[in-house]
């Protein structure tokens, strides 16, 4: 164990990188996708379960944990690691992305944005000192810098005052992270719209600020894949190469391997949870929707060859039935298995670069999803 | 293992008993609590998990079953053992009680019930023989013959007419059940409300057709705890002492080690998984309502002596959190933790039973219930 924050790139395989970050809580491989953990629970999973499925670091909601049960109540009670019983890294987000989409927004200006919560109605207000501090109240091993993220598609003038406005707000993160314990590790947010001069502009003037680490905001939030991947592509040669990179919020199995190909080392995103509970499942063959009555008489598991027992143990048939019952092992095996696929797509991409082998297994890939659901038995 | 089904008393103590069913699918030990799993799954829970509390049997619901996904499609996925992922025995009801309580029941005469689902509203017809035809297309290992189950209170006519039918039913079931597998046991249902003598007659016709195991029907349906109590002492003496005693849909922890006491060997009921949903622990301190904001700052597990995680590994602060915040864990946890304090309380009873010293068991497991929960810090 080390009792600093470090990132060791292993290999490369083009723009693909794998390696490790190291913490005190534990080491996380990358490419490494985070499973999202809202409000101190990855939704329908106990955490020695999304430990098994390969998960290194979980994905904590500032916003939410703020509301509920309290970023002071959680500190008390010895930290959001205790508290939800998951020992091993956690990276929380700054709040500001959620304070935009979920609450009543009351006023955003210079010095932080004062917002309506959505559970009671109470007034907060959130700055960039505030959120630095929350964060560490919560006792997460990675953080955000609170940033301004705007609707796409937008003015350039909307993404340039939001870039400009996010970077003086990184460097006031900095400032109140220095405050915090040792072998924690603060990361900028790279905004800037879908505008290459913006983005590259507000890559350069987070790189100047030297953060151990950089993440790519702004992005899946509605625009079409080939944007997020151009702005991947633009933002990319001016983040330093030693530096883990953070795609918030991303993505679908095909945005990973996209993104990954394109040099980016960290992913959460609520797909696989979500989709679980609402009867999607993520697999080597593609989506399987197991709402559909197809499956009514199925005998086959999601995937017999697996080694998670949610795609192996249970069929098709069962699956449906459950959905249709809305029994909850339908969310929490769909979840599972989701989960699995997920992190059995990172292993598979992190051994791939050390290999070299990066786009066969890419192509490899594709041509699964491409395959889709292998057919019910005549 | 056995191709039989059988029945072994190994020591008795008063009246409380302790012994072992045999089964093809494995071993039962008595008393018994089987968790229910009404629509092919306990809610919230994974059947391994139901099998690491101590479970050795679930029961299943032939109303819900029969409706969705249907008794023969189950059979044609292989049975419901297969079709849920639980290898070990399973006891179905015959569907009775549930026609009567949740269905649009529009008729019920001596060749049957006619009933409306409730779940589409179309119509069905169970009767004594299609009742055990479901019941062995679903592959159960221990079924029950149909009965008609009285409202409590009721008139001591209603009673008797009631218990004469189920007694003339329980000679159909045992006829139709000839055809089914060796291997599996029908039980018969003793009926007869709050009517003593009428309760002594149903046990005595049932014994003169001689079942592998006898059921206590129509009980647990709103009356005290006394007049169950009363009616279990009237009938245990005229039940075949070589056989199991199955209390049905019973009950609570207090309910279960008085019924023990008094000869019963198994139980079901949705009281620890229902409650499990809606907040409620079952403790060695007694109940504890995890919904009060007295736990939202209470660093205390339910029981950190316990073996269980969810008892131990998890702060009453953070149950009351994910409870607050309608999380599918809460659910999850509390049924875990529920589940396996039933088993738990089983152990303790079938120790004690052969150890000679249920008495005491009982008397110190009533004392931890009345000492209630640990008071918090101050």
């Amino acid at each position: 164990m080390t009792d600093t924050f470090s990132f060791q790139l292993h290999a490369t395989d083009g723009a693909a990188r794998t390696g490790l970050i190291s913490t005190p809580r534990g080491e996380i491989r990358t490419p490494a996708f985070m499973p999202v953990g809202t409000a101190a629970t990855v939704k329908g999973m106990y955490p020695e379960q999304v430990r098994a499925t390969g998960a290194d670091v979980l994905l904590g909601n500032t916003y939410h944990l703020m509301l509920r049960p309290g970023a002071e109540r959680v500190a008390e009670l010895g930290g959001l690691h205790r508290f939800m019983n998951w020992e091993r890294p956690i990276l929380t987000d700054s709040g500001g992305f959620q304070v935009m989409s979920l609450s009543g927004l009351r006023k955003l200006d210079e010095s932080g944005v004062t917002f309506r919560s959505h559970v009671d109605g109470a007034m907060h207000e959130m700055s960039p000192e505030r959120s630095v501090e929350i964060q560490g109240l919560l006792g997460a091993d990675i953080q955000m810098q609170l940033d301004e993220c705007v609707r796409l598609p937008c003015t350039d003038e909307e993404a340039e005052r939001a870039m400009r406005l996010s970077l003086r707000w990184a460097e006031r993160s900095k400032r109140a992270f220095e405050a915090q314990p040792k072998g924690r590790a603060l990361f900028g947010i790279v905004q800037g719209g879908a505008v290459p001069r913006l983005r590259v502009a507000s890559a350069q003037g987070l790189a100047d600020l030297d953060f151990p680490g950089y993440s790519i905001g702004g992005l899946a939030v509605g625009e079409p894949q080939e944007v997020m991947l151009a702005m991947i592509e633009t933002v990319e040669p001016h983040l330093p190469a030693a530096k883990p990179r953070y795609l918030m919020g991303v993505g679908t199995p095909d945005d990973l391997v996209e993104a990954v190909s394109r040099g980016i080392d960290m992913f959460d995103c609520v797909m696989p949870t979500r989709s679980g509970r609402h009867a999607l499942a993520f697999t080597r063959f593609g989506k399987i929707n197991l709402k559909n009555a197809r499956h009514q008489n199925d005998p086959r598991p999601l995937d017999e060859t697996s080694d998670c027992p949610a795609l192996r143990d249970y069929s098709r048939a069962y699956l449906h039935h459950l959905i249709r019952c809305e029994e909850m092992l339908g969310s929490m095996l769909l979840t599972w298995a989701n989960l699995h696929y997920y992190q059995d797509l990172m292993r598979g991409m992190r051994a791939a670069i050390a290999a070299g082998t990066f786009a066969d297994f890419k192509a490899a890939t594709k041509e699964g999803w491409a395959q889709g659901d292998i057919p019910a038995r005549p």
